[in-house]
C-alpha cells in the first residue's frame, strides 16, 4: 500500500462496510465446515420469493424486447405508478413528472450527496443510521451532524439532543437533514410529533429534508408510521422508496427519488438528479417494467405485505424476548422493518467493546451480525429478524452461550 | 433557480448532457406529428434484439429465484467468464478476482474517479472523447487534460499534441489517461504504435492508465484491435468493458472493471472499486446470470457478432459515402463502433457553430444527432450508425438539404 500512498482520493480512502466486513471471515469459516448462521444482511430477496406477478412481469418485458435503455428520468408510467401508490396510501399528490427512477435508493444517496454537499458541507444523520448514508456523504467530502436517537423513547428523535448537536456546530449551515422511518437498524418507526418538530427545526435551519422511507408498509404491532411527505408541505423535501424491502425485490436494484414540492430548491434538485442520471443513461430495463406490474397490482401487493408483515412480526417479537431473557442484551420493542437493535451490557462481560464482540462471536459461535457501531452506536449489535424462528432461537442460543462464556 | 443560489454542489451544477439535450424539443416536435429520424442515441437495443440465449438466461434466473443481492463484486462465475473472454480472445491473463462487477460503465467512470481524483486534480482524455468521462471527473473536482487525436490520422493518438498538452499543464501531475479504443464518436480504433508510445509516456509521468474497450468486438473494413491490456504489462491499468454494446444488452447495465496487474496502485483502487460497489451492494441480479450465459456461450456470441458487425459495417460505410458526397461534410471512414463524427465545412454554410447546426437541424428537417462540441471537438456532428440504410439514406438526404438551405 505505501508506493500508492496519495493515489486514492481523500474522499475514496477508508470507505468501511460494517455489515459485509466480516464475509472474508465467515467464508473462512463456511470452507472450514461450520454451520455459519448469517443476521448481518437486511435482503428478504434471500429469505422470500419476489412476488410472483413481479417475476412474471419481468419475463414478459424481456419477452417483449424491453432491454434497451430508457429514459434517463425513467419509465414514464413507473413514475406515474409511484405517484398514484403515494395518492392511494397517504394521500400526497405529485406528478410522474416529479418521480426519477434510480438503481436502488444506494443511488439516490450518491446523487443527492453529489448534488448539494461540497467539501466540508455538513448535513444533520440522525443516530444509530444506515450505514451508507455516511458513506455517500463523505465521498463528497461532506461532514456529518449526528444527533442521537433516544432509545429509552423507542428510538424517536430527540429534540433535545437535536438542538443540542446544532448548537454544537454553531456557524455551519447543514444542508440537509435526513430522516429515516421506519428505522434501520432499530426497527421502529418515529412519532409524528417528533418529525413534525424536526422538520419545523430544519425549515428554520434552511436545510433540505430527506426522508428515507423504504420500509413504509413493513410494520406491525400497532406502528404508526407517518411520512415526511404527508407533514412537510411547504418545505423543501425529497422522499426516498423503492423495490428492495416494501416489494422484497432486491435484486431488481430500483429506487423511487420522489420531489413532491415546487419551490426552487427541490426543482433544482430534481433537475440536477435527472442530469446524473443522465450520466449513466438508464437504469435496469426489464426491472423497471416488473416493478411497474408490482405497483399497479395494489390487490396482489396488499395480500402479499399482508402476509409478510405478518411473518416478519412474529418471528422480530420472539426473537426480542429470546433477546431481553439473555440477561446480557436488551432491545427495545421493535414495530417496523426487520432488525432488532439491542444494547450489550458491556459492564456484565470481559469483552471491550462491540467490535470485539461481533468478531469473536463469528468466531467462537458462528454467527455473523452487525457492530452497532458501524450505525454509528457503539455498544449495541444489529440483529436480522428476516430468517426462520428457528434460526433466530439458535442464533440467539449461541449468543447467550457467548456470553456466558465472556461473562466477568 | 435564484432563491436556490448556492443549495447545487459546485459540481453539481452545469451537469450537461449533450446526447439528450434535444430530448424536449424533440418529443415536442413528435406530438406535432413530425416524423423524426434520431440517430442520437448509440443504442443498440433499439434497433437488435438482444441475443436470445441472454434473454433466456434472463428469465431462468428470474425463475430459478435469483432476485436477490448478490455480492457486491459481482457473481463469481461471471467475473470468471469475464477472465475467461480475455484469455480467449486476447490472451491476456488474470482471474475473477480482479473483476469487479459494475451497473454499466458508467458506474465504473463513477467509481474510478471518486476513487482516483480529489478536487483540483487532473486527468488526460483525449478528444474528440465519450461525454461521460467529462462529467464523472468534474463531479470529483477534477480538471481535464484534452490532448487532440489526429482526424488526419483516422483519429489515431497524437503523440505530439500529447507532449504539448502535458508540457502547457506542467506542474500537475495528472492521476489518469484514459484512453477510448475503439473510439466513440470517431468510429476508429487506435494503432498499436500510437498506444504503445501514449502508455510509455503514462509510465513515465506517474499516470494510472484507463482503457474503454467497450465496442472491442464490433470492428470492420479490416480494422486492427489491441488491447490495453496486452501491452500495457507492468502498467498500473483499469480496462473497461461490458454487455451493452459487444452483446447488445444495454438495458442490463452490466459493465466490467478489470484489475489485472498485482501492482499497489492496481490493487488499491480494485479494494477501493469493492468498498464502493458494497455502499450500492449490488448489481442487478438476473442481470448478471444473463451476461453469464452471454459470455459463457462464445459459439451463439460469435455467430451473433460476426452477423451484426456485418450490418453495422455496411450501414457504416455506406453513410459515411453519402456524407462524404454532401459536399458540405466529410468524415474519416469509420471502421469500430456504430457512429460516425464529420467535420462540418462551416465556411461554405452561414451557421455559426455545431450547436446552432443541429438546433436547426431538428427544428427544420426533423434530424436529431449529437453537436461536435458535446464530444470536446467544436464543428463536428456525431451520427449514430445504427439504423437501416434506408433510413440512414433519408436522414443524411435531410441533411444535405439543410446545408443546401444554410449555404453562404
Amino acid at each position: 500500500m505505501e508506493a500508492a500512498a496519495g493515489f486514492i482520493s481523500r474522499a475514496g480512502r477508508g470507505i468501511e462496510n460494517p455489515i459485509l466486513e466480516q464475509g472474508g471471515s465467515a467464508r473462512e469459516l463456511e470452507r472450514q465446515g461450520g454451520k455459519l448462521i448469517m443476521i448481518n444482511i437486511g435482503d428478504p430477496g434471500i429469505y422470500f420469493r419476489m412476488p410472483r406477478n413481479i417475476a412474471w412481469a419481468f419475463k414478459k418485458a424481456v419477452d417483449e424486447g424491453h432491454t434497451n435503455y430508457l429514459r434517463e428520468q425513467g419509465l414514464e408510467e413507473l413514475r406515474e405508478a409511484v405517484s398514484d401508490r403515494y395518492k392511494g396510501l397517504y394521500g400526497i399528490e405529485f406528478s410522474g413528472d416529479d418521480v426519477v427512477i434510480t438503481q436502488g435508493v444506494s443511488e439516490a444517496l450518491s446523487f443527492m450527496n453529489q448534488a448539494m454537499i461540497d467539501p466540508g458541507d455538513a448535513a444533520v444523520i440522525f443516530r444509530p443510521f444506515f450505514t451508507e448514508y455516511l458513506t455517500y456523504l463523505k465521498l463528497s467530502g461532506g461532514v456529518a451532524i449526528l444527533p442521537p436517537l433516544d432509545e429509552k423513547r423507542g428510538w424517536d428523535i430527540s429534540i433535545g439532543e437535536l438542538d443540542d448537536a446544532l448548537r454544537s456546530h454553531a456557524g455551519k449551515r447543514p444542508k440537509y437533514m435526513l430522516i429515516t422511518n421506519p428505522n434501520n437498524p432499530t426497527g421502529t418507526v418515529l412519532s409524528e410529533k417528533a418529525i413534525r418538530e424536526a422538520i419545523e427545526i430544519a425549515k428554520d435551519n434552511d436545510m433540505f429534508v430527506v426522508s428515507d422511507e423504504v420500509y413504509d408498509e413493513l410494520l406491525y404491532n400497532g406502528a404508526a408510521f407517518t411520512s415526511v411527505g404527508k407533514l412537510a408541505k411547504g418545505i423543501p423535501h425529497l422522499l426516498l422508496n423503492g423495490a428492495s424491502k416494501n416489494y422484497m425485490s432486491t435484486g431488481l436494484r430500483i429506487g423511487f427519488a420522489i420531489f413532491p414540492e415546487q419551490d426552487t430548491k427541490t426543482q433544482a434538485l430534481k433537475r440536477t438528479f435527472i442530469g446524473m442520471a443522465g450520466a449513466r443513461l438508464s437504469a435496469n430495463t426489464p426491472s423497471q417494467y416488473a416493478m411497474l406490474e408490482g405497483l399497479r397490482n395494489t390487490a396482489k401487493h396488499q395480500e402479499f405485505i399482508r402476509e409478510k408483515a405478518a411473518q416478519i412480526a412474529s418471528q422480530s417479537v420472539h426473537a426480542a424476548r429470546l433477546v431481553n431473557e439473555t440477561g446480557f442484551l436488551t432491545t427495545v420493542q421493535p414495530n417496523s422493518a426487520f432488525y432488532l437493535f439491542a444494547r450489550i451490557h458491556l459492564d456484565k462481560l470481559s469483552l471491550r467493546d462491540d467490535r470485539e464482540f461481533v468478531e469473536l462471536l463469528l468466531r467462537e459461535q458462528k454467527v455473523q451480525l452487525t457492530r452497532g457501531s458501524g450505525f454509528g452506536m457503539p455498544g449495541f449489535i444489529r440483529i436480522v429478524t428476516l430468517p426462520s424462528e428457528a434460526v433466530l432461537t439458535e442464533a440467539i442460543r449461541r449468543i447467550k452461550r457467548f456470553c456466558e462464556d465472556h461473562q466477568r
